[in-house]
């Protein structure tokens, strides 16, 4: 499943040259369109207006469109003109339900929620890499999907496992994937690359502790499930620090505890939750096995009852080695040395990685920062209600979807690959 | 401060009939008194019906009367017509924050107040005792003192505290103090005696573990304040296995713990809440820091805070051992061998404790339970807001303080006691 | 199974002055024998000179003998002139594997023995009593078992238990049991009494911890026991603080961790030992199945195995509340109100326990010590090498033994009790 | 500090065939050297023979020698005809205390020693080496230093340190530096490469937890250690799964555990010893300071006493990513892309990581093993008394060695860099 391609040099100087150009032309529509998402965010699952607007976009590029894939997902096929493998991109369409606090004159119109996650931005570079790519169509052996998914944010039944499911990576069958993801790590112009590992499996974990409730002065006729909670707390340090291999990289974090109702009264009900964060491969199935084994036993031991429900997340998204450098080389020769930044894993989830078990892909963190200095205004992370993406990476992004998409499906790429 | 008379035998036999002739005949009035108290509930320091009834009643019985003695407390004297000792004999009168459900036809007419923990009893008892023993002035050496205290729920600022600070055992100066208090763990007919300890001290209180927040994926950028407490609740647990006398009774229980907002944040902070009940002596000063010694380094260890508020409580209620056998004794006499009963020691709080640590004392509990199998009602706890007690433990309430006050302040008695 | 029967005083004025001339007679010979006994210590099942010794004597004051009974077990029985109940006195035998340093002129000549617990004194005390006794035989209304038993030391299988497997509570049966144990607290001349429980049960506890070993540096290849046996301990402390009644005694301390061979190794086996002791009633069966609880929910906790093995050590012993206040009655009477002290139950094992749990029995600590400063000798305990019983309350145990028996098996005790 | 050397493509055809010739020359007279240097195994500092063998060996093929260097160590100086930098290369000379059981023909003649970590192995690759080197001083731009080192397997003060201290990186100074070591991991002809750490620091821990002794039964009178060190475990855990960054790798081993001399004291030391694994950079100093923290909080929460010794172990070996890269890409070409495997940091210690603290540096893996089936003999790792290294490693080392230094000293290389 890992992209095995070699490939020429294309003639980059040129076409470098040629793209930036049309990239010129459209982006002030780009940028419109943009601004119009961003006024009127929709939750996932509920992109309708949104995805309403892009199937009409790409119909207007001359791209074929299937609507309603995977609830709200639309899904865009621009053939080439020449037969060869099928590439997809991918943008998520979805905000989340923060009441944004930025200033800007075309700040989200619908109170609560909020284009926090930049994937407005997404959304909008993928159209414009839609529209410059429908330009060249003749260069193209293959064709291109443009995916464009809802509920990125809704883990753990996000948009893209919903497109899978209906079909979005068959007829015709997708070869390798794309995506791009601003980062307000780097700046505009900067894009950040990693092979292997690129966001962490973010599952979530309901725990409770069941003992019996009696007078705070007769412990012995009750189960304390407070005491028996601390015991299940300090086992669960011991998977980290004791049953994961110390090369690996895994959180267990209790984020909330709750337990008892009066000061006087044995507690007999202690509801933990917290986040288990994956970023090695292997543990997906050991994890919940570990957390029981040490929940189970450190409430027995006092003699009470533990109970877990697991919320698998998204998994790990991994980056294809092969996939990951080729995509890379194409950008460094068309942007330059100085654009390409190495990042480390993100501890954050994301959907795309669904694609990522799928296909070889490639997930690119887009640089949305300006080079202010950090005493201005200090760096806002994302699903901050005052995050501010920088306009100026969306020519990036569409330029880096562009370059990807003609290099991995250029004629001698197809040709060597045969 | 321990009780050290001798004492001659009563005639207890004819003073006996007698006496139940004289409780024979009033009785009806003080259940009178009792329902209209019951009817009319008074939380703590608001006793301002209740008192105003009692006063008056102890004027009617032609008693001395102080009003307003500790906020709402009411005291009455009655001197008997010899020289001797002073007698104090106590009761409570605040009612408690629960709405009954008994379905009395005398329940509560005040909506979420209900007298739960018997304190109507008590002071038509004392009420009764009191004109009973009014009757009996020329046989009195010395005098009886009726203490009919406000607010014994309000720990830790009980009544009976400010009664002594507004000099309740001054003037004459009180040589020895008898308190009742209906049991529901005893049939109407019995009393319960144990001497030494008889009720718990009973604190409160409040613990914070202070960490900082961070990212739940990076958990060393903050101190996790939920890893720190289960550090913590594991210390106190040595407190009790390994830093109290095994012979000794120390509790501590936190039934409440709260921390955290959110399952993905590092929690930066988390309450607890709880008691700590001494039923040994020694302890008082060495809890807390016990406490603290066990929080601070446990929080340390982590890297985190820990912060603590104690509570003094109501101290342990100590009956005074010769004082008690001789109320014992006095009570065997009259009532038979089978009404006296053996008690644990009580875990809950009592404020009479604040009279027995300066006076030899005696508390005694007051059985209410009809003699019905536990499968009719089954057992109700004090504090419930469908616990009802017998009424018929009225009548044995005022012959027990009765002949305690006749027998304790007899010519014998005073002779010998010279 | 609790002692009922009512009692007429002796006329113990003349009795006592009697006893005291018959002890002074005697005294020096029994001496002589303590001293020939300390200066032969043999340990627990090996008293085979001590036994002899103490079985011609008794046949040389005219007392019918068993031998070998409970292997080096003496019985010898006392006929009373007239008909009534049968009383056991009681005497140890075994010394401990202590090398004496007192310095005495009559110090143990076996090297690495000692009588560190005053057997010796309880033997020869015994033998005195039998002496005495048999002068009485007119007086004695029913019969005297005197029991001399081995391996007192030998806890779980000391030689009561054998001696009464061997029947010695039976033919006669035995109605009642008086037993002494030198007790350097107390000073000669002083009896120590409590009823209810006087000394602990006392259990031992081997624990192991196995997980499985591995690289140091690789710990997920392993099961770390040490981490294991960690949240073992913590699991322990929570029996003691949440499971027991906090009115009741229990003590489980673990005495001796061991685990592991090399820092570098994941350690797979840690052993533990310790000792369980029981000062309330109630936790025999209870506690070996908490502490496997704990162990086992710990353990697993961390994915490592509990076993344990639970020696059960000699039970609670049982002051019979009514034979106790008869004894000290007797004894008050004959030696002053200021030979009696109170006196707390004692964590040490006591294998007269299994008598105790046959019949009535009473326990009581005999004075060893002179009244000394402590600045001079400090206070020695017992199994120690240097303790130093005095004599003189040799004397004092023969009269307790006498007056108690003569007492219990007087004429009016027989008829009283018919 | 960091390798940043160009370099041209050798005409590595012709210099490869050449190099094999004249290792098959000598192959077998180094054999022989290995054999006697496994037959007569010296601990560390003692590598008298050894260190005098090396001596001679390397006199005889014409190279300049300084002996007695950080004490038993030797180093051999071939200078190249023509200027250019310095390069070091390294084999260490000690054994180990381990009784052989290889049963090979030639194997330790010392009881109780062994060359169970293939030092004679790598010794004698560094004199094969440095006699085919020798023959090509006139390709040879710049000097070759020999460094032949005592004790590398006596951490903390292992013998690179000392011939550092030494002078052994001056004079001329040297300017990067290669090692080797023997891999059973890999096969005969695979060599091992990664970049950055390459050798986990590996230091030593011994902690005390210091109480109170007391009766058992009595735990209130004493401090209980053993309770105590179950919290200091406990809160060691904490350390790993929170203060650490997850990506990073650290671990924190207790190997051994040892308190109490008896199972009815109350312990009052608990002696533990440990290791700790440092695989990712700046936590030299924090970890210390983390275990500090949480012993001495643990501790102190049931009141005993935390005590550390922290004895710092050899630092992580780190590889130059330049200069690994370019030996890499020489090797490759020589030997061959399945030569190369990549692996895994090892958490064990290697003192050559003083060198690489230096100057930039590469150390190697060099496979060891015949690619037999498992079933046959199993994996026998280093350190074990039946580990055998086959012979035929030792001309790839040769090979490695040889390729690497005309490489990193060729005329190319030393016109770019200047």
């Amino acid at each position: 499943m890992s992209y095995t391609g070699g490939y020429k040099v294309l003639d980059s100087k040129q076409l470098d040259k040629e793209i930036s150009g049309k990239i010129n032309e459209i982006i002030d529509d780009i940028i419109k369109i943009r601004r119009t998402i961003h006024q009127n965010p929709e939750l996932g699952y509920e992109e309708y207006q949104t995805s309403e607007l892009v199937a009409r976009k790409l119909e207007s590029y001359g791209i074929k469109v299937a609507r309603g894939v995977g609830g709200t997902g639309v899904v865009g096929l621009l053939a080439g003109a020449k037969p060869g493998k099928t590439l997809l991109l991918r943008a998520d369409m979805d905000a989340l339900p923060i009441q944004e606090e930025t200033g800007l004159p075309f700040a989200s119109k619908v109170p609560g929620k909020m284009h926090a996650c930049g994937h407005d931005i997404h959304t909008s570079v993928l159209l414009g890499a839609a529209r410059v790519l429908s330009l060249y169509r003749d260069r193209i052996y293959g064709n291109i999907k443009f995916m464009f998914q809802p509920a990125e944010e809704c883990s753990p039944t996000g948009g893209a496992k919903k497109m899978i499911e209906d079909g979005v990576l068959e007829n015709p069958k997708v070869d390798f994937a794309v995506a791009l993801h601003v980062w307000p790590d780097l700046q505009v112009g900067q894009l950040g690359f990693k092979t292997g590992p690129v966001s962490a499996r973010s599952d979530r974990i309901f725990l409770r502790v069941l003992g019996k409730s009696g007078h705070a002065s007769a412990p012995h006729q009750g189960v304390d499930a407070i005491v028996a909670s601390a015991q299940v707390i300090s086992s669960l340090q011991t998977i980290i620090s004791r049953r994961i291999n110390p090369r690996d990289s895994v959180v267990i974090t209790i984020g909330r505890i709750q337990g008892g109702d009066r000061y006087n009264v044995i507690c007999d009900k202690v509801e933990m939750e917290g986040t288990v964060r994956i970023m090695s491969p292997g543990y997906d199935d050991k994890i919940p096995e570990l957390i029981r084994q040490a929940g189970e036993g450190a409430a027995a031991s006092v003699g009470a009852r533990f109970e877990m429900d697991y919320i698998n997340g998204y998994p790990m998204t991994i980056n294809d080695e092969a996939l990951t450098k080729k995509v890379e080389d194409l950008i460094k020769k068309s942007l330059g040395e100085g654009a390409i930044k190495e990042i480390p894993l993100d501890a954050g989830g994301e959907d795309f990685s669904f694609v990522s078990q799928k296909v070889p892909s490639v997930y690119i963190k887009l640089g949305s920062s300006l080079p202010v200095s950090s005493e201005d205004v200090g760096f806002i992370p994302l699903h901050n209600s005052r995050v501010i993406f920088d306009e100026g990476c969306i020519s990036v992004g569409i330029k880096t979807f562009g370059i990807a998409a003609l290099g991995l499906l250029s004629e001698q790429e197809e040709k060597h690959g045969e």
